[in-house]
């Protein structure tokens, strides 16, 4: 049984649209998302504007991803009921803190940031003062939620860190004997490097990924095509999983049994690349079903609801911080 | 007679706010907006967020500031029902627009203006991300408007053309066929440098300012107190007005007649430094008679309205042009 929302701590955490989610997308962040429902008071957001940092896509195009995306939420078991899901576009008061609090936020915070100097170096148009100002945008849209944890992957630790910096040096100088801001513990949960149907990480601008929901015969095909061990030219040549890009998919979906079945078949060339393939076809069916389900089950206006009540609850935290930030900056009541 | 509203081209100012205001205020740029109200629909701000990235005032004394300047305003002639006056603080869409417009700006355009890096090599403790992106939040308090002029002096001209590059690269990028911007014109109006009590610009934080209210005594005594050449130890030496501190705020106060005597009597000696200062502390005082008594007629309450009913008129301006903004951009409607 949850924890009652008063007593559980809160998390917050945002998602850049990108469209329909893969899995990739569910091992690497939303499987923790739905686990965090139990223990968390949860706040997700899509991070619309920090998609337009680094791409330009047009409104129907950035209109359809938020709502495949919010809607993958919900059918992985996302409960609106016990989150808050919200557009960040939505929240001027987003806007207003990074603006409030840029004037205290050495720049030199920002442009040493490994995500900034690297990403600039191989794009030089991503210079942009926003591009810059990214971790600065994704401290206030964490600050103002006062969360006591935001979950992220190692990759993200670095910007909870400024986050957290961010926040120290406003209380610092501005509320001193009365913080403002809390300063939020990166939840470093597990998560689950989901390789793409050509070993490399799952990403959709790859090509490589399957959707979380994907009919059951296009994950059958898109497995079944899948290379495997380069080596095993025919079906009688023994094969090597370490060599194959489907033993790592094998790791994060079937049981030890099954593993060692495939393990024993492909090495004595007793089983073809079909037939390990086939307890995997079956382990992302199984577990997309209940996906396909759930979002068949929805009414596209109840995503646009749900998103438009959720907006509504975290404007009002955001408010009351916002109030808290002016005052302790003088600013005119 | 002023042309009406609806034909008159829109100019848009905004003036950090450092209290009451003093005469170099007055002639360098107040002067000038009491003068566009004839020919422009006029909207003036306090720039309150700008005041931020350069000091942390406590909140008493900002609030006074604020409220100090623009009764000064009042006081000089601009006309609230002329003109829209409001506070930037309480525009979150200016926040909203900056951070829009920093995704597709260049942060080497922040860097390269000379305003920055000469400040941030005096003061490093500048060197924020809100001062660098200072022009950036000038841009977009400008561009929400969408004036045809900028009433500034020739040291922000660089920052008018900053916006219009601003402007100009969010048009082609996002509005190529119908343009969201119009880019502004400096309106480079002729203004006077104010020297203060010590010949140095008149500055308050200099201590050298006589302010647009103080009283005919204060006036008074100031002036009289003013250094002169410093080589007329005695009254019976003869001057050189060029050497003396007094004789430029005459080229702004005298007509040529009293500066021709002035000019004979000190070079001769046959006056003496007070006679010399007497008509200018009379024209100070002529010129300072009306804006005590308009301040002095104004309940703080209607200052108050003033403000709270100019940043309702401004916001329903920048709220049209944000729409058309977050459209172009393709956000969710």
């Amino acid at each position: 049984m949850p924890t009652p929302a008063l007593t559980r701590p809160r998390a917050l955490s945002g998602m850049r649209p990108t469209g329909a989610l893969h899995l990739g997308h569910f091992h690497g962040a939303l499987k923790n998302w739905v686990g965090l429902q139990d223990s968390h008071d949860c706040f997700f957001f899509v991070a619309d504007w920090h998609a337009l940092t680094t791409s330009h896509p047009d409104r129907e195009t950035l209109t359809r991803h938020v709502y495949d995306m919010v809607t993958d939420w919900l059918a992985a078991g996302i409960d609106p009921e016990r989150c808050t899901l919200f557009l960040q576009s939505r929240m001027p008061e987003h806007a207003e803190l990074f603006t409030l609090l840029a004037t205290c936020t050495p720049s030199s915070w920002l442009a040493r940031m490994p995500s900034y100097k690297d990403q600039v170096a191989a794009d030089p148009e991503l210079a942009t003062y926003g591009f810059l100002g990214y971790p600065l945008l994704q401290a206030a849209d964490i600050l103002l939620y006062k969360p006591a944890g935001v979950p992220v992957g190692e990759d993200q630790a670095a910007h909870v860190e400024v986050t957290r910096e961010v926040g120290r040096r406003f209380n610092r100088l501005y509320a001193p004997e009365a913080p403002v801001f809390v300063e939020p513990q990166a939840l470093l949960t597990e998560t689950a490097r989901v390789p793409g149907l050509d070993g490399q990480k799952m990403s959709k601008s790859l090509g490589n990924a399957i959707a979380m929901r994907d009919s059951p015969e296009d994950t059958a095909a898109k497995i079944r095509t899948m290379p495997t061990d380069p080596q095993r030219v025919r079906r009688t040549d023994p094969g090597d999983p370490a060599r194959c890009p489907v033993w790592p998919l094998h790791q994060i979906y079937t049981d030890a049994a099954t593993r060692a079945t495939c393990d024993t078949g492909c090495r004595t060339a007793s089983i073809g690349c079909l037939d390990c393939k086939q307890p995997l076809v079956e382990a992302i069916q199984r577990e997309q079903a209940p996906w396909r389900e759930r979002a068949a089950a929805l009414d596209p206006q109840q995503v646009r609801w749900t998103l438009e009540v959720g907006t509504e609850r975290a404007r009002a935290v955001a408010r009351k911080t916002l109030r808290e930030v002016r005052g302790a900056m003088g600013l005119v009541a």
